[in-house]
């Protein structure tokens, strides 16, 4: 991971402001290990391993940021980015305890961790002797919410590259082909228009179409399929694409073709919606009531949307109950759906930022049915 | 996922091999969340999701094993699996509390949980009520360590397809290429040769060959150059395979030479010194000695191997401390190397499995320093 906003001035105000965030939450420290949030504060891509490594973020700006690595992975990761950072490293062999190292001087108090971090390593923390343990997660992501300028230039080239795709889909759709077929020349043209990986790929013809959560199967496109497409992953920025359009074989029937319109004045009327100020429950709630005066609200089974950003799925997401106050620099998905069970779905998802005074859509293929 | 050895009674025999410890152990149940555990117990490959998704084995027969699963996800996995395995199947949405649901009718006493389990369902399970959490890793790890003679079928086939591989690595290796190149066109073969995903591909040229733990980099290949190829991942089956072998662009200087043949001899006798009765430790020490006594100690600066299995690392561990006695059935890798920091590096890789009387390599690719 080296996204463009990855300065080593850039990152270290965002440790500093974790750090910040810990004082006036009452922790004792922040322990960030390896995953999006490592990467988001100091631009590392390491994976975790059953050997602890820990960024060590202090409340108290007195104590030094510390490192937490093992030595036989050190030798790939390098000091100089530390340095440049002001972050103490402390390198662990396997005969030495890490996590008394990652412990070491801190006063008594909670400690967050990172959400993911294993059982196998919060355990050991906590018979090391730490305090309460609570969750790093909320805190990290509220920053990680509010993108900065490089941020979203990155995640407009994950637009834009994931638009091409779109494309070029109309290409690989013909009766008589698989969905894992599609699929697989859908994820070729993923990387080949600049992604790193090919993450996820949904091609949910037919009746597969009406499971939000189906990828690709062996069934063959039927002339008078509706297919709904997908298709995303990471920039070799670690910054994500997501965008789905829903394909016709031939023309649908009229009843699909009236819920489909539904569905496209539900999507533009959520999208239109976004501005600073407003909840993100109230976004869900313009596609939903759209959706449902029309008659389709038991076939509309999933949130309106969650945030992208170094993670496909990240805060805020957009659905019920959630009355975060958008803000610009945020961004998320607008990904409204109909589906009739057994028979056939459609969805259009676009991803928006939050703007200074409205909205930007990061994806700009056209939201009409594609008949082929 | 869909192991050979995954026949519903071979599952459900697993399963009643945890709840057997669970209840020696003095546990209330153990809870297994995605991850090659869930598969190794259910046959089911599902990934690890925001949503609590975890397998409740009571220790006490009276009450119902128990699968929790979002219902979004659990469209996708189907109930048959869990009828023929005699588990009870608690769906919950997103107004729901899974961690009740998961703990529900459990008596009092410790929770064994996962190694991987996310710090995100760990204190919530502490938050809804949970007593002690403790590692269920070491009890699946010690079922999981005797492969069954259909494991083992599947790591044979795993062993051939990666020595089909290393068959034809001369085919790559030049000098001019660059490590990348090479390992390109070996993680093609990787998958042609049959396996799911090229999972690791380490091409370690002249002083990369010196870091265990380098992948592949820009460095142009030249002659003159040991060339450390380090390759495997996981097959259709979930099992994993992973082989070692040094080439040489050109004949090595004779230091060099020498040192190889120690490293040779090292692994050999490694690889004879397997046997049922004899520990873990005694193995990695067999190889140490005679890599010391050559004067090489300080270069060979990791353990001797890991099991293999579902995953390319697990127990046991072939490392100075572990005390575990081989049994017939355990599978891991014996791979001593030598390592000169900065200039150049060599490693033999085989997997063997214990037998009822000794050793069976499952990589029979010849031991030599292949000159090109």
């Amino acid at each position: 991971m080296s996204s463009a906003a990855s300065t080593p001035a850039g990152l270290r105000r965002r440790i500093d402001q974790v750090r910040e965030r810990a004082r006036k939450g009452g922790l004792s420290a922040v322990m960030i290990t390896p995953g999006p949030d490592l990467g988001y504060l100091t631009g590392l891509s390491t994976h975790s391993h059953e050997r602890l490594t820990a960024l060590v973020i202090p409340s108290d700006a007195v104590l030094p940021v510390a490192f937490v690595s093992p030595a036989l992975e050190f030798a790939d990761i390098g000091r100089d980015r530390f340095d440049a950072l002001g972050i103490e490293v402390r390198i662990w062999r396997d005969e030495d305890d890490p996590f008394r190292l990652a412990l070491r001087d801190l006063p008594p108090g909670p400690i967050a961790v990172s959400d993911l971090t294993p059982a196998l390593h919060t355990f050991a923390l906590r018979d090391a002797g730490a305090g309460d343990l609570v969750l790093a997660g909320p805190a990290v992501a509220d920053l990680r919410m509010r993108k900065d300028s490089a941020e979203l230039a990155e995640l407009g080239a994950a637009g834009a590259a994931i638009d091409r795709v779109h494309a070029r889909v109309a290409d690989w759709l013909r009766p008589g082909r698989t969905e894992r077929e599609v699929a697989a020349d859908i994820a070729a043209a993923i990387v080949e228009e600049g992604h790193a990986t090919a993450e996820f790929v949904i091609v949910g013809s037919g009746p597969n179409g009406a499971n939000p959560h189906h990828s690709a199967s062996d069934r063959v496109l039927a002339r008078g399929d509706l297919v709904v497409v997908d298709i995303g992953g990471p920039m070799p920025s670690g910054y994500c694409s997501d965008s789905t359009r829903t394909y016709a074989l031939g023309t649908p029937a009229p009843a699909v073709g009236q819920a489909y319109a539904v569905l496209q004045q539900a999507q533009q009327a959520a999208v239109e919606a976004v501005r600073p100020g407003i909840s993100a429950e109230s976004v869900d709630r313009v596609a939903r009531d759209i959706i449902t005066a029309a008659g389709f609200g038991e076939n509309f089974i999933h949130r309106t949307g969650h945030g992208i950003g170094l993670e496909v799925h990240e805060h805020p997401y957009i659905v019920e109950r959630n009355q975060t106050v958008l803000e610009p620099g945020m961004t998320f998905s607008i990904e409204p759906g109909i589906y009739v069970a057994d028979t056939w779905g459609a969805r259009i998802e676009d991803i928006v930022a939050v703007t200074a005074s409205g909205v930007e859509a990061l994806n700009k293929r056209p939201h009409e049915l594609l008949v082929l």
